[in-house]
């Protein structure tokens, strides 16, 4: 067990809190490591370290903020072998799939660490005075995105790593200037102080503020309550469930101060296969959506839950090669009991409504919880005849929908809340053909795609993972790549200030050598 | 009287309302123009047209929309002597003040209309694909601003035109492509109908969609309690008062799908005026200051309404030379009833504060509901001892807040909650000494002001009109200024488009010549 650094709050087994709580993991005594729930108490003392570290990170450089990101990534590579060993052990999730997401989390904040030390990110806005201008002066007026204050963060089950707590949401708080308080999911509570102490790590090597990042471990809604709750928390980041997101959202506005929170909170991710693709491909496209919906036992927010397709002659074929990959594929252990529950829950509920046929199951292993794969198909005219059909059920377990015809199609798509991601699969006639099923289903995700798989999502400038309500709280927003970052800036405008007194990104002579919006167009030309 | 067009939904004479209200202006006959407050199935309708009309207005090109926006303007310079005699009797402003203000909006107008001709806005970001990339290929990922959906605006009293039917709100959200039914403020309801009806005829003239804009009348919460809550509407924008802003955004928190709330609430602006440049400028400085706290009859967003100095021997003068300035202005008529009985009221509140002194008064002119400019002193210790002592009292009355040392000065902006400006007035010599002032202020405004007045918004691409809470209800959007636009967008991402699917903005030609960011890095090249 990691002794905990001044810089961690109220995690370690010496906490002051009463309520305990055990990890999945045995210390070398063969008895389960005891965690205390944090404390309002030590809550407060660790947002209230975020407040002070805040007026010095604000402060810091591009630089210095990636020279602690970079620090950090080393930190996590060296931690490599200790971690995943022990998150294998909290979350029953294979060392490969592990090592695979452990490379995708230290790229990740490798990326915000170029992205600080190229610069642009900023948004340098520059309107140069005009002082004879008539009848009135201009004045020199000049933007950018500053850090909009310590920001909370509650990580996610299933993504130990990239979702955790030196994953996106509390990286590119971090790569703001935000101070961070991250409230460590109960599913992983080892693992979780092991990253933690190698962001501590980073932060003293690299000379970070006292209380630059914290660490809180409680598995009650009080914990998290009071950590949403506390006025100097200016943001809100989680990666969850619906209820679980919602309900923060709810805490946050109704705060005396109310501030912006950005729950990522999944979605069932509908994919359309179009007739002419099926036809073309059928089989290989119900290869790849077996293997997207089971991968990590199905516990991917871009999971492909709903399954779309005209009936035709093909379909069926479609359908029998669909099941085929599901009987075949194996379950295996879900992260928690509580997502197992829910899982063998949802699929009950799936079970029970009107005109739902069960069509493929997999097998289960014989770990605990483990997972059986499920499939089933309805009628297009029945699913749209039952309400609540687009409600997420987190696992495996995937319906197909056979729409009789072309406007029942339509119907379908019409009908869908937002979405994190919706695909369409269609051959370039399909497309042709459908181009207004597009245009539909633009109103409706952060992300559409086009003849690929919804799982993967790529850590890039251009990523959008995020969409409209209910996927998400705040559908303008992304939680992966790197505008992810503008989640903890606010625009903050200086007028007819002396070029001592701006931002170094903001003076006239461009010494970062940044992109910056002059007058309206771009350059990296000093003034 | 205006006959109201199809696209106008719901604030007729011969509307289905029952409820009426009488406008400040007499029609032919001598008597005021009856209004009837618009009912809930007609914010129905109009919303339901916005809806309709979003589905074509988000699939029309830049061009097209600033088409629409350039037959706005041209409508409005053509109506302006019929507006201006209207809106004078309506709120009582001079006619010089709304010349200037209309030709504000006009060139508002104008510069979102040539923001969508140039196009760049859209932040289009290109990664593309990288199929040899090991272990996995990398998919082409596009993102770019979209339209976010039916926007419902608020209008403001004090701005009749620059902040209301065709203003900065109503002309962002056209210009992202979202229809707007707009809630008519009751202060002008007849200035409303005329400009709606230059909106609509520069709608029918460019073949805008039915529903792109609707106009409804009313002076009830009711009204705006409907539009705000009918589930298409997807954003609201505010200008107005903390009460009714903040009663917006609750509204809009307990949606069943929330969604977010522009509320921008006004704030103190406070001004801190250093001892150098008192010393140095102190006449000028006061003179300014009272220009700045009595123009428009002190009816502005950022309006100077608290000043700080630190007690010094030339304090003195500096107070003179403002109470002198104070007692030689004239009041005059307020814009509403509400909102001369709110300054009383708040006049009568600010005496009634432990060691507040009455310094200095203007004079009412005869005309109905006319203010009379006031001053008041405080030190710096009974306003630190005080609680809500930043609450704004709306009109033509400031505080001068005497800091008896530094420290209670840095005291006193450190207490001080978000205001959209901040302004410091200080020599060079000044600046260096009260660095850390500037740097404290920095996380309090939206806008930094050095050596110049808060009041005159420049509408330009660097500008923020915004800050935090209670200053807006969102610290990350400006309502003045280019960048506006963005509370009506949300970034959508489409994963492996063929070319002619993407938006034009997005394909690989860069056919409308945009800066682009590919790879990272800004160009305008094709790819």
């Amino acid at each position: 067990m990691i002794i905990t650094g001044k810089q961690l709050v109220g995690y370690s087994r010496s906490g002051k809190g009463t309520q305990q709580f055990e990890s999945q993991v045995t210390g070398e005594n063969g008895k389960p490591f005891l965690f205390y729930e944090a404390t309002t108490e030590e809550v407060a003392t660790a947002v209230q370290k975020a407040q002070e570290a805040f007026d010095v990170s604000r402060g810091l450089s591009g630089k210095q903020l990636a020279a602690f990101l970079e620090a950090m990534a080393a930190e996590l590579i060296l931690a490599l072998p200790t971690v995943i060993a022990v998150t294998q052990q909290e979350t029953g999730l294979p060392a490969k799939r592990l090592e695979g997401e452990m490379d995708r989390t230290t790229k990740q904040i490798q990326m915000f660490a170029t992205l600080l030390t190229e610069g642009s990110w900023v948004n340098a806005i520059i309107d140069p005075a005009i002082p004879d201008r008539a009848p009135l002066p201009k004045a020199d007026i000049r933007q950018m995105q500053r850090p909009i204050g310590p920001v909370a963060v509650f990580g996610a089950s299933n993504f130990p790593y990239a979702f955790s707590v030196a994953g996106g949401d509390t990286i590119s708080a971090l790569a703001a200037g935000c101070p961070v308080v991250y409230k460590a999911h109960p599913g992983h509570p080892v693992t979780s102080e092991l990253i933690g102490e190698c962001i501590l790590k980073a932060a003293v090597a690299t000379n970070m503020p006292e209380g630059i990042f914290s660490l809180v471990q409680g598995t009650s809604h009080e914990t998290g309550r009071a950590l949403v709750t506390h006025p100097a928390i200016k943001a809100v980041a989680f990666t969850g469930s619906f209820n679980g997101g919602k309900a923060l959202y709810d805490v946050a506005a109704q705060r005396p101060e109310p501030v912006p929170v950005y729950a990522e909170m999944g979605s069932v991710n509908p994919v359309f296969v179009l007739p002419g693709m099926l036809q073309e491909k059928g089989t290989a496209i119900a290869q790849a959506l077996v293997a997207s919906n089971t991968a990590g036992t199905g516990q991917f927010c871009t999971n492909p839950g709903i399954i779309v397709s005209l009936k035709a002659e093909e379909t069926a074929k479609f359908l029998a090669d669909f099941c085929e990959g599901i009987n075949g594929a194996a379950g295996s252990r879900m992260l928690t009991d509580n997502i197992y529950r829910s899982y063998t829950g949802g699929v009950e509920r799936l079970r029970q409504i009107a005109g739902m046929q069960a069509i493929g199951a997999g097998t289960a292993t014989a770990e605990n919880n483990s997972a059986i794969p499920h499939s089933f198909l309805i009628s297009g005219n029945a699913f749209l005849s039952e309400e609540n059909m687009y409600e997420e059920v987190f696992g495996p377990a995937s319906i197909q929908v056979m729409a009789s015809n072309t406007n029942e199609l339509y119907e379908i798509a019409d009908k869908m809340p937002g979405q994190l991601t919706v695909t369409v699969w269609g051959t370039t006639a399909d497309l042709e053909n459908f181009k207004s099923l597009i245009f539909l289903l633009e109103k409706k995700a952060g992300r559409l795609l086009l003849n690929s798989v919804p799982t993967g999502v790529e850590v890039t400038h251009a990523m959008m993972h995020g969409g409209p309500y209910p996927a998400t709280t705040d559908s303008k927003y992304t939680s992966v790549g790197s505008t992810a970052i503008y989640r903890f800036t606010r625009p903050v405008c200086y007028q007819g200030f002396p070029e001592f007194l701006l931002p170094e990104a903001l003076r006239n002579e461009n010494s970062l050598n940044i992109w910056r919006q002059v007058n309206g167009g771009f350059n990296k030309d000093s003034l």
